[in-house]
């Protein structure tokens, strides 16, 4: 794996895992325990574990195998993801029980936990996708600790003291995830930028292997932006799995259209599909809990898909120039863009919906 | 992607889309609402929402993988297939609404109709798989858009007018796509054949990719076969459920039996595999309302599994020559003759029940 | 597939399994039924029906493609997989009807047995993997019938004589399938072991595929872990799952670490990512009924993901010399050693809680 990088940056990799998994340990060991039988009975762990799974399944192969287009990087994409994701799941389990459920000294882990874990988590690998191919192990997990840190500190914020709604707040790790990443790789790469052409090449195979990447998240999109949602709040529940639904199918639509159309010669470009698909999902997942329409949903993720195609036609490939930094997923039209639409989208319908209510 | 098409076509594919994406933003704006929180709290989500999510991984995975087999259009098969299966399930809502749950001038939309959208979707999808790698987009579009049409009036039909129950008007979803796509294949190639050879070779590897599709449509197949079975019945969907399953475990056996005893050199061929596999969730589907007892799920694996395979090694080969019509994927004895084959056996335990029961 | 066998050999696989499907639905006619509606009220379908599916996943995508970094085996491995998965789950539902619910003459079928019977094909499918690319289908599919047959006998034994809990005894099948297709490998490879390196050789694309198989058991191992337990032992249900999860996660950390630390250029290997990740998975599954906090779970993770590695790095290159047999797929590393772990594990807490409680 990942065969560019220095002996010496590769020796710095396990004590650094291990010293943060024996840190993690002690914490665990001190405070934490599993929720107790009684609060379970209440609200079944069946309820929102075949969810959670779907979640699982996004995070560790979806976002995976979603950068193993890159050609020679494509077996590390999928390890280091897993990697990445594995200490920031742990970490995230910890900060959300300090911030959020600590009682009587002890934080108390059950499905709902981990499955917010599992989205701070995605919120790291997002960021991932921006530097990927041009850092060192050791570089991507100090930042996924980073990016956790700073994205459940913000969580916190606004919860605690705008008052916002957890689902809300959760929702905002695509803008978070994105920015975040877009700013690190300013960071590590203002100068000096080489040509990494060779680098970004796919094949026929590994674009494969992308839409396997593709499809699960696109497919279990709906569980992503609906987890969060309480059991006992079943109608928002229900639109929110269908506005992501027929968001996703719209922004599909927008992906094949707008990647012809803005090619001189008609033709569709396999990144276009693998990503801009994707947009709907991050749009509606920000403006989730305001979505009461269908068409609204397809709308938006029309929208998206488009805003998402432009970005990767026009933005990705001049970005080194505009801005001095490179995004090798294209985190920022996946990601960035379609979450910005998703919350200027939700502002809309707030104030839409407050207007027709006080008339 | 698909780089044989003439750009004219290429240029005809945006518009279309568009335009379709358009009316049906127009008609969900008018027309589609999600349903309400009372009809949902009787039948909460989580209920279906499982099989759900197995049903769209086959549909969206499951299809677009099982035909990436095809060496220079694999990556087409799962992105056509991502295309036409987002603009049929939005079709297929519109369509169920207007003909099965139009109330007070509303359609109400949820986790029944988006599960009803994929079935519609999946028959759609089959079609495909007949015309694959050879016709161009938009022509598989329209397509999905009239087979949708023409299987949905067909479910009224049998609904309203012959007194079929939901479940099994649906299921023959498998028999209607299947010779819907081999008569189009007819029309669209009756004369100028040229031998595709070169288009239907596969590799070691997009062999593997298409077990991927395989292995996700067998798995979830339960899902697929039980989704329509009301909640309320719950013998039913539990015979439904292990059925397809005992029905595919047999038709496994007999596409490894068959296909080594056809071969005049005992050799195993892997298409037979990634297909005839598969039979016995078909036949058992077309049957699911009528099957009682878990051997006649497995002699119907057996006997699907077999005719499957003759299918592929004596009738998909003679196509050109028998019917001057061409199967790429060969729908035809992957859908088409195990659907037949469960109809009939649908019947005749139909028969012998209510004789025993008469007598 | 797999042109290495004689033409005999090849022409045997048919008769056998065709012998074996037509004992099975003859055994099936006579004795099994599906459960009866009352019994599935009490305990509706969709509560283990979602796991039910994970563990499907797992056995027959996961194993089939974990083993598919064979080079030059890939799509035997898979395909071979299935075909063996398929008939051991009919053996195992008749084996286990037989020994644990046979009332009336009658074999009742439902959800649960149909889990107990795709764990038990795990238990053969681990076994398969010690002589995986060396051994013919008829070698393999009667390995399995044995395997499945002394398995079940020895969970009966376990539960009936000595008293051993359902789950406990059944998450043994790490441990026997491993030792148990060790043993098969000695009996079978004993003398004249030629040199296998080119059969042992993967690429850039296998070891992806692979990936795959890793990534699907990773994220559904704990359905694999908590299916047996029962849905009234929510908060035992609940600790599984979390359990499997945080073991899983430490089990990665690990497998990087030790795999960096071992190599003398601090390089990791793929292989070791691919199979030590699972290795927590299967040291919790052992420890599963005994595990109370989640800090224990990370720690044997660790130790799990260390064993594992180790394995890999110095006994599996030399089990031809130390033991005089070989290990295609290290089950030895991935399910023996860290299964005698979570015994060991498993032993130690109850000793430790059982001194407490009488303190």
């Amino acid at each position: 794996m990942a065969p560019q990088y220095a002996p010496s940056l590769r020796g710095r990799l396990p004590p650094l895992a291990l010293l943060l998994e024996t840190i993690f340990i002690a914490l665990f060991a001190f405070l934490v325990e599993y929720e107790e039988a009684e609060i379970i009975k209440e609200n079944p762990v069946t309820h929102i574990y075949a969810e959670f799974q779907d979640v699982q399944v996004m995070v560790f192969l979806g976002f995976g195998f979603l950068a193993t287009f890159l050609f020679r990087y494509s077996f590390s994409s999928s390890g280091f993801n897993l990697l990445v994701a594995s200490l920031a799941v742990q970490w995230a389990i910890l900060l959300n029980g300090f911030l959020f459920s600590f009682h009587h000294g002890k934080i108390r882990v059950g499905m709902k936990s981990l499955a917010e874990a599992n989205l701070c988590a995605a919120s790291a690998l997002i960021s991932m996708g921006a530097v990927l191919g041009k850092t060192n192990p050791v570089q991507l997990l100090l930042m996924a600790l980073l990016e956790v840190l700073g994205f459940t500190a913000n969580c916190w914020i606004l919860q605690t003291w705008l008052k916002v709604q957890l689902v809300d707040s959760i929702m905002l790790l695509h803008i978070f995830g994105a920015y975040f990443g877009v700013m690190m790789s300013w960071i590590l790469f203002r100068s000096g930028l080489e040509p990494r052409h060779e680098k970004e090449r796919s094949d026929r195979k590994t674009d494969l292997f992308s839409m396997i990447g593709t499809l699960f998240l696109w497919v279990f999109w709906p569980s992503f932006n609906s987890i969060m949602i309480s059991q006992s709040l079943l109608g928002r529940k229900l639109s929110a799995i269908c506005s992501t639904y027929l968001s996703l199918a719209s922004s599909v639509v927008a992906a094949f259209t707008f990647s012809a159309v803005t090619s001189p010669r008609g033709k569709i470009n396999k990144v276009h599909i693998q990503n801009a698909s994707l947009a709907g999902g991050v749009a509606v997942g920000v403006a989730v809990s305001a979505i009461d329409m269908p068409w609204i949903a397809i709308v938006i993720g029309l929208a998206a898909g488009l805003i998402s195609t432009l970005g990767f036609r026009y933005i990705k490939p001049n970005m080194e120039l505009l801005f001095k930094c490179h995004d090798t997923c294209g985190v920022l039209s996946v990601h960035g863009m379609p979450g910005i639409l998703g919350w200027v989208a939700h502002f809309i319908i707030r104030v839409t919906q407050s207007s027709s209510a006080t008339e």
